[in-house]
């Protein structure tokens, strides 16, 4: 009997793998997070001032900087502990009725009370509060500008655009649309694409008359001195990552060969990570996960799996290995 | 014209103080806090997994340990970033109309939407929904285990009793009497007592009713790596803990030997801080300001000024010889 439902929840749970499947000593490889495997470099080297409360001038700071990387305007950024508990603040905030495109992102179900599922062709023509993700987690579906522009156009309920693995390309993102005159809300992520998942940083982008309820909420001091040091310097670090960019597709180009060569059609836009539709996805879930190799199974589609970038030759080598081993 | 009402904040602008103030290069003294001076000395020198996302089963330590500390049953304790967030959170989730003890501390008036003040004295037979601080901030009033007692019995609103400043005495705190059945909620913050509050770590002890929903606000990853491993090692260090309540209660008898001196009552039962009483504090905060001491004035309270411990007998000399100078 596989164990693959119990790992279709949110990935990253390599330590209860090894405790399940075993494996020895050999190390994980772990592919069921969309995280980049290339941290941002400064992380372990900068100082951290632990002991005093952050400042309000080096929180803004943060903001200004996150700002200028997302081509947003300072103002409409306000910096969370996490893109997570942002979604959730927001729903909370907003409340209502709403629907959010399925299948996604599986917190965007669970963001308002009363939300249902929309198909992505019948949530171009819907105008009340719509949730979705660009690019969208597991497919890597990139929107394009024509449809937002189609859906903001007379929209009449809130449009919340889930852009945590929008970093690889800027061209996708509509944060810079963000208004106070908009019905539209826009969350990033920041350890997605820095690879620095441990430091709990994200962003809502929104109308003032939405931040101000959600700074209320979260009070003076957001997130954590080491989010605010290590979050400025990385945003701020535009060389690393305009070649960062340029590397993840890369490596996304490789990992797609290699799956083609073993009989997959992997999608998506995203090089952060691919997804695969193959007859018994669990089945192959099983079989990397006893040559100690992660992958993201999902609850109700047993035909999918999905991979994380493996981060260097050898390890793609190693996933290249373990498919071919029947 | 005092620049004190400026000040009266949250405490802890010292980058703003020497903006304003000037000072030169001299370091200032920042005595605006209740933060320990004496930092949990682990901090910086413990490995954090930046990388990925912190697992459910550091976090459920993290938790535990926590629990072990406050005295309370594990199942009871849920993680925040901050108790400031948690504070918040509660009051949006519980709702309805409470009372807050005034003065205390600020963010319990901001709890909730309909909340008046009331005095101490009243507060021990009002049976509605309650905020206090024990101890109490600015003043560092101790509530006794009686009142406590009478607070709770045949309670019909909640009591939600902020314990930031608990950890130097153990047996001022009710945390060990949140129980599934009792209207009681406790607050914890990590970052005061351990020297470390840019974490940003604190804790909502709360009946399964309560922390359900605090939990679906937060989501999976409500702290960060960071957070986690310092808290963990932090609260496990049973040493470092019993002698540094030994400390602060000696450092603390000597600030008030020190401020008597001066011709002042300081009044307050927490080492952490202390409260003066005098005829013009915006006054004496100016004079300390340029002399690049920051203390903490008070909007509504023209005579109070609050201390933090000075930390080290050099620091405290230099407040001597500060007040000394008219």
């Amino acid at each position: 009997m596989t164990a693959a439902p119990d790992w279709n929840w949110h990935g990253g749970a390599v330590e209860a793998a090894k405790r399940h499947f075993g494996g020895g000593n050999r190390p994980w490889l772990d592919l069921s997070t969309g995280i980049n495997p290339h941290c941002w470099p400064g992380a372990d080297t900068i100082a951290i001032d632990w002991h005093r409360l952050p400042e309000r001038e080096a929180l803004a700071g943060l903001e200004a900087a996150a700002a200028a990387h997302f081509g947003a305007a300072p103002h409409h950024v306000c910096a969370v502990p996490g893109s997570e508990v942002g979604l959730r603040l927001i729903g909370r905030i907003l409340g209502g009725a709403a629907h959010h495109v399925a299948p996604s992102y599986r917190t965007h179900g669970e963001m308002f009370a009363g939300t249902a599922p929309i198909a992505r062709g019948e949530a171009r023509a819907f105008a009340g509060t719509l949730v979705l993700a660009n690019p969208n987690n597991p497919d890597g579906h990139v929107t394009d500008t024509a449809s937002f522009d189609a859906m903001l156009a007379g929209r009449e309920g809130w449009l919340l655009v889930d852009e945590a693995f929008a970093d690889c390309d800027p061209a996708a993102s509509v944060a810079h649309r963000v208004q106070d005159e908009a019905p539209l809300i826009v969350f990033r992520s920041f350890g997605k694409f820095f690879g620095l998942a441990g430091v709990r940083l994200g962003f809502v982008i929104a109308p003032a008359p939405v931040l101000a309820p959600l700074r209320a909420l979260l009070g003076a001091w957001p997130v954590s001195a080491a989010a605010i040091a290590i979050g400025a310097a990385a945003y701020r670090d535009r060389g690393w990552v305009e070649a960062m960019r340029e590397r993840l597709f890369g490596e996304a180009a490789a990992l797609d060969a290699m799956l083609g060569r073993h009989g997959f059609a992997p999608k998506g836009d995203c090089p952060l990570f691919r997804l695969i539709d193959t007859d018994d996805a669990y089945d192959l879930f099983d079989r990397l996960a006893r040559a100690a190799i992660l992958t993201r199974p999902f609850a109700d589609q047993r035909r999918w799996l999905r991979f994380g970038l493996p981060g260097s030759g050898e390890a793609l080598d190693r996933l290249d290995a373990a498919l071919a081993y029947d």
